[in-house]
This record gives structure tokens, sequence and C-alpha cells, in this order.
């Protein structure tokens, strides 16, 4: 029978929205599958449909979907030859319809949602999944509640409130209000679908199932994932792991997570050889979408990079943010600094294993975000910009060259 | 022999990227294709491959793309239940890789000045094209100007600016730096692919030949785009004449442009029987991607509309910002003002003619672009944002209801 399982102690637990954590462990627990045979169906035009049968979806409704969509994977020869770096690849996110990755997660809990009758959904974010909880409930018709913190941008409140959900800026700790939100969703009937919800993360295993897909079901040497809370993380590793016991695949690629300097907690834990990820005191960076001080998630995916060989890294602002020029000005991709961390981890874990230029490995990075709900945090003055008027142009052309 | 054509006159010039204009009637050129059976090609992954025969393309050098889609096709049920009409579909072209419907002309246009081996492109634009075109540049690793109006939004200048092209904020008048830009980019061997240039019009059709496979090819009965120089509309249009000369389809969809009522110069032409669109003054509403006062494209969007029975209309202000609350709080979709102009239309049509609720027609909206880049504009005040602390939030979610 399908089932909820505490993958680090192994507990079960019967399938329900509101009760998601371990009760010994405080882990989140994760969807279990029946043990039968699986397929991939690459020929539906619906993402969910693809992976229908790896999905705790029936069938996917599509009167619930606001474009969901199989993004493509870019290769970055420029960048490539730049950092001197083998093949490497980037998977799209930002060109979700709300522009992250979190509109996968979304997708499949809301089709949960409705199709066991709730009215009122929520999450808890500093943003992206708060714009993409609050468009996928438009769309199904249900009360959204919004969780974030008071210091929260005006863009990501924007991108949200469009939608009309409601949107409560909260004063006080953004780990207990994570806690307190599931609290609530039980006692109000609300499905709080947060970062390490186990629905939200079937979700995620679209983007590996896709890049299995994309090449050839020959499965990429090398992925690198920002990481916040730990839930793309772990759904991405998640549907390689189901791939392998359905004998689609014969390895895992290697996932390397990556953290910003200013806000490490899991690559910490990870380097000293510990099991659980202790919080930190809230820290500072520019990637901010990777910012979470107490991720949820982060014993879970200590364990599986173990398990799997992966590792984390992390990287400073600097890094971050010539990544994300690097992104823009070698291959026209404009994300956010939170998703550039994937390319300056890459950079970082290459220099750091001097890499042979002649490797067959592939790397691909998960551009998870849109730079275009960053745009406050940019700097106008490193741009080229030239105030002239038309009788100027020719000359203002020629000495800008 | 392929080449340049003017489509009010027939004057035939040849194909080249500099001289685009008729110089008889000064209306845009429009590429004209040998008399042979072409075909479309519904399983190639690339978008431009799909329509490959049908664009001035022997074949797409796929290291010029960053991600360019055959966009989603979405059925807005919960608006055609609010306002009375019959089956509506959203076309979502915010969706491209740098948020606009731009992505498909330049895209084009970008494979043409590649391979006659240019180095430096540009583009006059109040902002969605001057982002297109610098994001495509930097992939193509080409030098990029821009050229914008000296009182363009910080929004439009950061998103083409990261792309790494020169930004020329320029004073004067808008319709003498379109001039000024094709008289520069001869002078300069910069290839500026404006709004209605013939290679950029090219890559529009592959919309519509998209419509065509996503309704499986029968076209619907309505589209309706919003128009500023006349070139979106114009390529929309083109594709449908050309699967009507192959013989594909035997109708070509009504077309609707929809102009805004502070900048209507189109409308207003089209309205009063005239063959030439009047330049207007500078005109005000807040759909500043379609605030051209002095569309080059003009005569030809009135040609092509009469011939096949299309029309224009105008809405308010108000009707285009209510258009764009349905669209983002019915359907998660969060676009431009301009964009939400089509449903505006749609509405206003649907009133006009009294629809029969029980007909078969269908409506196509196409959602030119992200609303991510207009947040500026919107009004926070209008959203339901509620601030509180952890310890209340029980009670303020109960009276939010």
């Amino acid at each position: 029978m399908e089932h909820l399982k505490c993958c680090l102690c192994g507990r079960t637990y019967p399938v329900n929205v509101f009760d998601v954590f371990c009760s010994e462990c405080q882990s989140p627990l994760l969807f279990e599958y029946e043990n039968q045979k699986r397929e991939l169906h690459p020929a539906e035009k619906n993402p969910l449909e693809v992976c229908r049968e790896f999905l705790p979806l029936k069938q996917a409704d599509p009167s619930l979907d606001i474009g969901l969509s199989r993004t493509p994977l870019l290769k970055l020869d420029r960048i490539g030859e730049t950092l001197n770096l083998p093949a490497v690849y980037a998977k799209l996110e930002n060109m979700q319809p709300t522009g992250s990755f979190k509109d996968r997660g979304t997708s499949v809990a809301v089709q949960i949602a409705v199709s066991i009758g709730l009215k009122k959904i929520g999450t808890v974010s500093t943003g992206n999944m708060a714009a993409s909880t609050s468009a996928f409930g438009a769309k199904a018709g249900l009360q959204t509640y919004i969780l974030v913190k008071e210091d929260t941008g005006i863009e990501k409140i924007l991108s949200t409130g469009v939608f009309g959900s409601t949107v409560f800026k909260t004063s006080g700790d953004y780990g207990e209000l994570f806690k307190k939100s599931l609290e609530i969703g039980k006692r109000h009937g609300i499905y709080f679908m947060n970062s390490v919800d186990p629905f939200r993360i079937e979700g995620y295993k679209t983007l590996s199932f896709e890049l299995y897909l994309q090449f050839d079901r020959s499965p990429p040497e090398l992925i690198f994932v920002p990481v916040s809370a730990g839930g793309h993380l772990i759904g991405l590793i998640k549907a390689f792991e189901e791939l392998l016991i359905q004998k689609y695949i014969d390895r895992i690629p290697t996932f390397i997570g990556v953290q910003a300097e200013g806000n490490s907690p899991i690559q910490t834990a990870f380097a000293q050889g510990k099991d659980r990820v202790d919080r930190i005191p809230k820290g500072d960076t520019i990637a901010h979408s990777i910012s979470n001080p107490d991720p949820p998630g982060g014993s879970v995916v200590l364990d599986k990079l173990r398990r799997h060989g992966g590792a984390m890294l992390r990287v400073s602002d600097s890094e971050i943010l010539h990544a994300q020029k690097l992104l823009a000005e070698k291959e026209g991709i404009f994300c956010l600094p939170a998703s550039a961390a994937a390319l300056a981890g890459a950079a970082k874990y290459a220099a750091g294993r001097q890499m042979d230029p002649g490797s067959s490995e592939k790397f691909v990075l998960v551009v998870t975000g849109t730079g275009l709900k960053g745009m406050r945090q940019m700097d106008i003055s490193s741009m080229k910009v030239i105030n002239t008027q038309i009788a100027s142009l020719d000359s203002a052309l020629q000495q800008s060259d």
C-alpha cells in the first residue's frame, strides 16, 4: 500500500496532507509507492502525464494547470570555454509559469488538494513558493494563505498578491513560523504545502525524469543544485532512486548541493560529518532564495547525498554574482543570484578536481528561478548605459566601442 | 527566387537586412518565398525546426538558442464562465525565455545575422524587444546596441543591460529614433532588428504554426492580439496566409488587433476607413508596451485585416486593468497590462456581438509578456496584505475570511 515513510528511521504513516513529519525523528516524510513496474510516457503533452506512474496521481486534471512545462536543456558552450569545463548544460526552471522550479511541486500538491476536496491551501515562503502556490491556488479556485517574513521584498509580495491570495507579513522567527503553519493548517483545514511537503517533493521529481529523457535515457554525471530547505534536492535524487529500483538506470548521478557562504547550515553539517543539521543564526547572503538557516529537509539531504556519493559545496556572494553575470553575458540567461549558485558551485568543483578538459562528463546546472524577480538587488552602475541625444548617436556609438 | 516585397505596391527587392522598407510606399517589406510545397515538422524539438520550411533558414543553429519554446495553450474556463464567453484559450508567450513573444522574432533575426557573418546587432525598443535582442545577442557573442527612450523605466533597463549590451538612453522623438537607427545601422554595419524587420516578422509566424498544430490543424475562429508597431500581428496573419496558399487550411482565423484608448492610431485609421495610419501625439496609457504613436507597420496591418475580415478594437485602461486582474485571480496568469488588452478586447468584442454561450467558436488571447517586468506599475493597496505576528496568526487568519 502507498504510505508516507521516514527515510531515516523507516517508520511508516498513512497518507495524509496534514501530518508530514516523523513523530520520532522530526524529519520530513516521503511518499512511498507499491512495488510494481512503472513507465514514463514521453509522448504525453502534459509534464505530469509523462511521469504519472511515478506520481501520487491517478491522472492529472488539466483544468488545474497554469502552463507547467518541460523546460529547455541548454548547452552552455561559451561558459564551458570560459571556465574550462567539460560539457555544461542548464535546465531552465526560470521558464516555468511563475518563474521558478516551485511550480513543479505546487502543481502536484494542488492536484492532491483538489482530489481530496480541500478548499484551502497555503505556504510559508520567502518568495518563489509564495507566488507559485498563489497562482495554482487561483486557477483551482482555492482560498490561498501565504505566510511571509515581515522583511520580504516588495517584488516578492507583488508577484504573490497579484493572484488574489491573502498574504500575511509576519514578524518573528522563520523556523517557528514554519511549525506554526502546520499547526494552524490542521486546525483550519488549510493544506500548507511547504518546502518539504511530501507531495511537493513528488512534483520536483518530474525535473529528474525530464533530464533522464532529454539525455536519451543516459543520465548526466553531475547535477548542481542550489539548496535552501532541502526539498528540491530530495525530490531530484528520489526520482533517480526510483529509476534505479525500476532498473531503467544502473547508477545515480552525482548530486552537488550548493549553499551560500552567508547561509550554509547543510554544507557545514556535511563537512563535519554530522547526521543532523544544526540551526544557525540568520545569515547574510545576496542569494535570498537559499537563505534558510533552519532547513527542515537537512538531515534527509545529508542521508541521500552520502548514500549516493554526492556532496555539499559553498560559494561566496562574489562567486555567485560573477556566475550570474556569466550566465547573462555569455549565455543569455537571466537568473536569480540563488540560481547562479549552481554555476558558482560547478566552477569551484571543477577547479578543485582539476578537470581534464577532454573529459566526457556532463555537468547540469539547475537554473531554479528567473532574475526578473530580483531586479531591486541589481546594480545598474555595472551596466553599459549611456545617455545621449538622437543627433549625437553616431559619435556616442563610436565612443562606446 | 526568394526576395523582399512590398505587400502594398508589389515592388520587390533583393534580400538584405539593411534595406527593409519600400522606397516608394515607405511600408515595411516582407519576405516572400518561392512557390513550392512546404511542410511542418511537429516531431522536431526546436520550435524553429518545426517550421523551418516556412522560415528563411536552411537550418537552425542550436548554439544560438536561449531556450525558445513552444508555449502552452491554456483553456480559461473560469474566465469563460465569468465573462460568459465561449471557449477561451491563452497562448502563453510570457513563458518565452526573456518573458515575451519578441523572442520568436529575435531568434530568427539572430540566426540570419550570424549566417551572413555580421558581428553587430541592435534594436530600438520600449522594453521587451530590448531584453530579447540583448539576450540572443549575448548567446551569439555579438556586439549589441540598444536604443531606448530617455524615460524608459528602470525595470526595462535592468532586464536589458544585464546581458552586457550597450544601452543608449536617447532623448528626442521615438519615430525619429527608429529612422535614425536604420541609417546608423547601414553606416556602422549594425543590423537593427526593429519591430517590423522582415526576418523578425518571419519569426513571429512560428506562434501561428504552433496554434495550428495545438488545435489539431483546425485553426480557432478568433485571435486577439495587442498591437503596437504592427509587426507581431503581421507575422501572425502571414503564417496563416501561407498555410492557406499551401492548402493546409481553407480559411484564415479572424484576427482582432487591440489597442489602448490612450494610444490607438491603427484602430482610429481602421475605424475611419483609411489606408494609412496618421501619426498621433504621444498618448498616455498604462499599457506601455503598446504605446507606439507612429506605428511603422500600420498600413500593412490595415491591409491584412481588411483582406481577411479582421478588425481593430480599442479598450480603456480600466478595462485593461480589470482584464489583468481576472487573468491573475481566475487563471493564475500574471501578464503585463499590454498583454491583458487581448482579454479586454475579447470581452468587448463578445459583448458587442451578444455571443451565444452555446457557440462552438474558439477565442485565443495572445498573452504577449510577463507581468514580472511591470511590477513598478502595480498597486499593492489593491492586494490582500496583512501585517501580523506569529502569536496572532490564528485570529488574523479568521478575520481575513
